[in-house]
């Protein structure tokens, strides 16, 4: 099994690239690092925003650390991006992700995600606007590829969310989407599984099942997320915290999924006011806990 | 006293300014608006970002709504803005407050806040570092001011906040930034109190005190955010929840402090996989409350 580290963590605490990626290899002990837009935003002028990405790049490397991955955070997730009510508003989005593929590919690192974005309540709940919504989402998705292609960008990773103003957001729809979009696009789309999304009780119901999610969406898994959580909302906790993520349903879900091989990045996502040194000592403990459960 | 709603609630769940601006109008019987940045990216493009800005303007207007500021959102908080380790993301977030100034004078909006920022790690424990950093971050808001002037604003409004690596996030030391800064800025630039901030106890112990927070900082206070909250975390619940704000505080500190004049809105930050349902039924409940509570 192969575990990662989202550096969401870092988010406003940490901004020091050779301090974070020291902390990364020395406390931590992780290899694989998932990059988050919420340390740069895409949107910043070119020149300063990719010297600073490749400064990190540099820093990690230079503690033997692996940027596997860039990935949307908390800022992005924010807007309403390619499911977004307005023409205008989804070529903004579109205008963004290309901008993150810039910046991933100055970093260079070859794989990027996100989530595709939210509807407003007014689409969501009408189900002409919400297919007419999926196929422009597709065909945005299909650009994004193509662009991403020719910036040398090898996968993009869609993130199935809890939400269901949002795609995908069951096991059924992930996999819809991705046979939606297979053999279709210049580079391969897959999906991004976070465990505390999967296990979402007041939407997901029975489906609340992270086996049944790796299971249905198999072929077409690039990533994973990993967090405690207690079912009842996206938590993103650390695993100081008591939850329903244990040892023992790691191990049997990606074992009997065979996702062994897929890396499982662990995502905490802390109140800002949390105490820096606080966020650091839970992040060394769920490290040391995850690590020893993903010992094989 | 008076109340006023920020639009947080909306963020990618009522993107429709007409609708938006009828449910403020209808529902919520609210007058006035403070405009959020997480509904509009002062990042994106100016010509569709503009005109966005003026359609929810246009919107709430003839709703008989007043947008009397607009103000940083969670997306633009997720960011080190003014206090960033680096020059180069100093500047950066310069130029984005430059970006949100245009927005608000495009949308004919004359006052705008924010928080400043927030320091990594290292900068926050060391003084001197933190010195430096707060006179930086003086110098960029007198010449975020004189732009201001330029385009029209009439007013800034910055955000205490409760956390340590951040300016201000005290009573006195809100006080003590107002002094800096009175009487060298192009326009004024004022506090805004937030209950939650206000009253978080990990950080403020005795000084977690909304009275001694308006009485302290008095004749420097611009605006206020009203939110639920057990004072353990910076909740931004809606007025449902059970919580330490209660009409009674709410009325006598408002009172000590003379501050019946100035506009308390609802600041309530929901998780992003609340259903809309939930949001919409708690957001109308919470203002027929506070609506009993403001009347005079």
């Amino acid at each position: 099994m192969k575990l990662g580290l989202n550096l969401s963590f870092a988010t406003k605490r940490w901004l020091n690239p050779e301090k974070l990626a020291e902390m990364c290899k020395r406390d931590f002990g992780v290899r694989y690092i998932q990059f988050t837009w919420d340390l740069i935003d895409p949107w910043w002028p070119e020149a300063q925003r990719d010297a600073l990405a490749q400064r990190y790049q540099k820093a990690f490397r230079e503690q033997g650390l692996e940027i596997t991955a860039t990935f949307g955070g908390l800022a992005a997730y924010t807007y309403a991006q390619l499911l977004a009510p307005t023409k205008e508003e989804k070529e903004i989005s579109y205008a963004f992700f290309k901008r993150a593929i810039d910046m991933t590919a100055a970093m260079g690192v070859d794989v990027i995600g996100t989530p595709i974005g939210g509807m407003t309540h007014e689409d969501a709940v009408d189900p002409a606007r919400r297919n007419e919504l999926y196929h422009i989402a597709l065909d945005y998705l299909r650009k994004l590829a193509e662009y991403g292609r020719e910036k040398g960008i090898k996968e993009i990773q869609i993130e199935a969310t809890p939400l269901a103003t949002e795609f995908p957001h069951s096991p059924k729809e992930s996999l819809h989407l991705m046979k939606d979009l297979d053999g279709t696009t210049a580079i391969p789309v897959k999906l991004l599984i976070d465990w505390g999304h999967a296990l979402y009780k007041p939407l997901l119901k029975e489906e609340a099942d992270m086996e049944l999610w790796l299971k249905t969406c198999a072929p077409y898994i690039g990533a994973i997320h990993i967090q405690q959580t207690d079912g009842m909302l996206d938590r993103h906790w650390d695993f100081t915290k008591e939850g329903i993520v244990t040892p023992d349903l790691i191990k049997k879900a990606t074992k009997n999924a065979g996702a062994e091989n897929i890396i499982q990045y662990l995502e905490v996502v802390t109140a800002f006011e949390e105490f820096d040194d606080v966020v650091y000592e839970n992040m060394k403990k769920s490290m040391e806990f995850l690590k020893d459960v993903f010992k094989q």
